[in-house]
């Protein structure tokens, strides 16, 4: 099993639907930081076609890493040392396998399936137990991943839900992210 | 089933285990609200014993729940709609409860156990089917609950794990309300 993380700023929807580029949040560098490294996700991508964006979020994992965020709290280095930031999907798949695309196992998550076809988080944990390809889970950023993304995906996991029908479903990326982890890798002996 | 959340400022733990109060961090207030919304908690506290801090939290809510906010996503008035601010757990319970403390189902979460007894998830998920009184699910910032307010719970939820050993267990707050409300609420006919 090699799982990587993708948080996506560009291309993603806005509220109106139209492909925006968002800006970098830096809780969601350590949160999803953190849960990658507490469940065994190998690297965490983030994606930013803006170059200083891209060096905001280099400037953030180097103060955890490398500077005096690591002196305070070293628990933070182990976590952000996961972060890797690049400018277009297209260098993360080429990042993980030298066949670029064609390498990786390319899944999408979401809050709403669209109609499209969606794999159970059972099947998913099951295929990532026995994917052969390096696999990486797209997380969008905004109001979620843009249809284009979505469709050219391997799989697409079925929107997380409670067992009781709540009306509402907006969790933030970085609960969606630790949750998507937890169904995926967590400990499910005890979990229920 | 009627379950609440309170995200606890004071007492907690800072890095050398001592008692402190901590800051409040706005996306903690959106995240967990999100979160409790998203399962269907009813209430989320947030504990602060500085008046300062309320207030802040109080317009945070605001904003969201009656101002600006709410009009440019409605969907976030909604989530922040379930934040009560309050200055001590003791308010906690009597808003929960005419009975106080002993009118109150009070559990705890935690990255370790300390030594001290825990209860599965899946056992905690049948306790809170069949809960009679309202439950309270206590989070800590900083380092953690005090082991006063750990010792003093009806339930100590187990840690929250991988099913692979990782060496890591960091989650942040954000991160471990969601699993933690996922694993007790949940959808678990598809989540293997």
């Amino acid at each position: 099993m090699r799982l990587s993380l993708a948080l996506v700023h560009y291309p993603v929807l806005d509220r109106a639907g139209e492909a925006v580029t968002t800006a970098i949040t830096n809780l969601d560098l350590h949160d999803m930081a953190r849960s990658a490294r507490t469940y065994g996700a190998e690297r965490l991508f983030v994606v930013h076609p803006v170059a200083a964006q891209r060096a905001l979020a280099e400037r953030i994992r180097e103060h955890w890493v490398l500077g005096s965020g690591k002196r305070r709290i070293p628990d933070r280095a182990v976590a952000l040392d996961v972060l890797s930031v690049l400018p277009s999907l297209e260098d993360v798949y080429g990042a993980l396998s030298s066949e670029g695309r064609a390498g990786v196992e390319v899944w999408t998550t979401a809050a709403a399936s669209r109609g499209l076809p969606v794999t159970s988080y059972a099947e998913t944990r099951a295929r990532l137990a026995q994917a052969s390809r390096p696999v990486l889970i797209l997380f969008g950023t905004g109001w979620g991943l843009t249809p284009e993304i979505i469709a050219d995906a391997d799989l697409r996991i079925e929107p997380i839900r409670a067992a009781a029908s709540t009306g509402y479903n907006h969790l933030s990326v970085r609960a969606a992210c630790a949750i998507t982890l937890d169904r995926l890798l967590g400990d499910r002996q005890h979990a229920g």
